[in-house]
């Protein structure tokens, strides 16, 4: 089965609304990505993924290739039978974490020279190590390497490391054998160009020139105000072509994902609804709630009234609370079910508007919602 | 509805198997409790508790007195409703935890005065105050308070020790309410005597004679020899009245629990199974095994070829060793889904071999297998 792309509507906003299909299944945009960094998105189980609405999983090159090894993986028939899901997976290319994780040693035009953050073992990333590595792992959509620049950057440099990116980007697609294993592994491209306007038409220009599968917006949520994330998503989303995918990378909280999706976002990972959770800030229809605050002590109600997850219908927040401070395993899997849950039925919203042509109401019924608090 | 055992049948070797009523439902003995601390047992949910054929739940008045505290969980509808299990719950009466886990201060006629291990707090467990915290929480059973006399103890020791827990004994059915919210609380008594035969008597005519819904054998696997726990468990459950239900407390290993079975015990409880799976030991049909072993590094078969849980019929011992390496949560879980499912199995064949009348054969073929190895 090849990877496809159907644009279906189009909200006057700009918002998207279309499908994916991938060799492990389809996929309604657009759509968020839960994290499972090591081959397992925190606490859950692949079932219970499913029921929560999660069409596809991302998960980290950098972290398998150090461990067990993409080889491992390999030798066990690849990463959907080692984890037990059998939808879509993408994974990344393993750059971000070698630069926020791994001690950077040096970067230059082979590819990322690294310190593994687990034992020290000097390792290299490249390009083609980087498309090795990912079809040995057999996502259905892999990322190519890609220099996330730092945030400030000056122009200078900013330019000389999108243009890296753009030889890599170039180095990844050849390198890359699109059938694996007798299916259709997508490949993406990604955008840089930091916070500059021409940067990011002339990165957005030469990512496409090259032509991948889906086109990535990359090198945003790195400390940059809310302000310039909106602007820069815009921009870059705007120029990319109609009939293609477009992935933020790494964003973001649920006002971002509804802005973004009115920008003409398609798809979204972000390690937030599960690392929140775990350290107890939970989404609701109201707003971000600390479930550790002693006005929960003798809560008899659930988390959200509004919910309907497993968590909201089963237990009380004074429940929730004690598990969090007894430092119970449980705390961070109810926790982490509601706020997939939450992550995921805004992205079903966010496509039910679109259908109906109706996302501006959408967008300011939710922002009134938040306001409102908890 | 009222507490109620019906011994059904006793296999020639002495092990019984019967039926227990309560409000909470039916148990089938002999039966395991899996131990949920703190009002959760460890990474799991009560729909999984029951998907794993767990009867019934213990958890320890200890913790929930000093977190959350009786009184929150009374004034949110008892224990059954604050951790969302509807089936039975015994409760113990926080003593051994006071000895084992609290700073005791001192054991005089009135109690145990002890600091909280969580923050100090100078407190007092008196056998009245057992029953109250126990009654707040509103288990289906419930244990008098008991000194777990320390091993290894002289005779004069043991035997004032012993004698106080039988005071202890009585006051605590004096104070206890067997109404609690309109259902019957069952409340056993505790048989004490160190390894000591006569005061192993002794203390069972004496529990016995001030009456109690159920008996148990406490004071074992508190680091004496096997051979020794396996002498007191027999003789003790021997002058234990054969209409009563017989709970040999904080016991064991699955050796154990089948030599204890055939010694005509009825119930058990031990975090064995769940504390051995967070630590990567888990319990198969050819004995125990580690999972972190470099030999299962790229093994694709699952954990235990002869087990039907759902770790084994969907995870290899590869992706198992690589969730316990990693430091996934995921690794508690499914370990203690394994785990949980051995002992629960183990049970469940044990009752089958009773009905059957053939307990020595199944204990003869279960000895083998363990012997095997993994």
């Amino acid at each position: 089965m090849p990877f496809k792309f159907d644009l279906i509507t189009t909200d006057p906003t700009g918002a998207r609304h279309g499908r994916v299909s991938t060799p492990h299944g389809d996929i309604e945009t657009p759509f968020f990505m839960p994290v499972g960094t090591k081959a397992a998105v925190k606490a859950l189980t692949p079932e219970e993924l499913s029921t929560l609405g999660a069409q596809i999983v991302l998960s980290n090159t950098y972290h398998l290739y150090l461990r067990p090894g993409h080889g491992v993986i390999e030798e066990l028939g690849g990463l959907h039978k080692f984890m037990n899901w059998d939808g879509p997976i993408l994974t990344d290319s393993g750059g971000y974490q070698v630069f926020s994780l791994g001690k950077l040693r040096k970067i230059d035009e082979a590819g990322a020279h690294f310190s593994s953050h687990l034992d020290g073992t000097p390792l290299t990333l490249t390009p083609e190590s980087a498309m090795e590595i990912q079809e040995a792992l057999g996502a259905d959509i892999i990322m190519a390497l890609d220099e996330c620049t730092p945030y400030p950057a000056d122009y200078e440099y900013a330019k000389k490391s999108m243009e890296r990116t753009h030889r890599w980007a170039r180095r990844c697609k050849e390198a890359h054998n699109s059938i694996v294993n007798g299916k259709y592994q997508a490949l993406f491209g990604i955008v840089q160009g930091s916070m500059y306007e021409d940067l990011r038409r002339a990165s957005a220009r030469a990512i496409v020139e090259i032509g991948f599968d889906g086109y990535a917006i990359g090198g945003l949520s790195v400390g940059e105000e809310k302000e310039l994330l909106r602007e820069m998503t815009s921009l870059t989303a705007s120029v990319l072509p109609v009939e293609s995918l477009r992935y933020l990378m790494g964003v973001g909280t649920p006002e971002d994902l509804v802005a973004s999706v009115e920008a003409g976002v398609d798809m979204f990972d972000c390690v937030m609804p599960t690392r929140n959770a775990r350290n107890g800030t939970l989404f609701t229809s109201r707003g971000k709630l600390g479930i550790k605050n002693a006005l929960f002590e003798r809560d008899s109600g659930p988390l959200d009234p509004e919910c309907g997850c497993y968590t909201c219908v089963n237990y009380s927040r004074a429940y929730l609370r004690h598990l969090f401070i007894a430092g119970e395993m449980l705390s961070s899997r109810l926790n982490t079910i509601h706020n997939l849950h939450y992550y995921t039925g805004l992205m079903e919203c966010m496509r039910e508007a679109i259908k109906a042509g109706e996302f501006a109401r959408f967008k300011a019924g939710f922002l009134a919602g938040i306001r409102e608090g908890v």
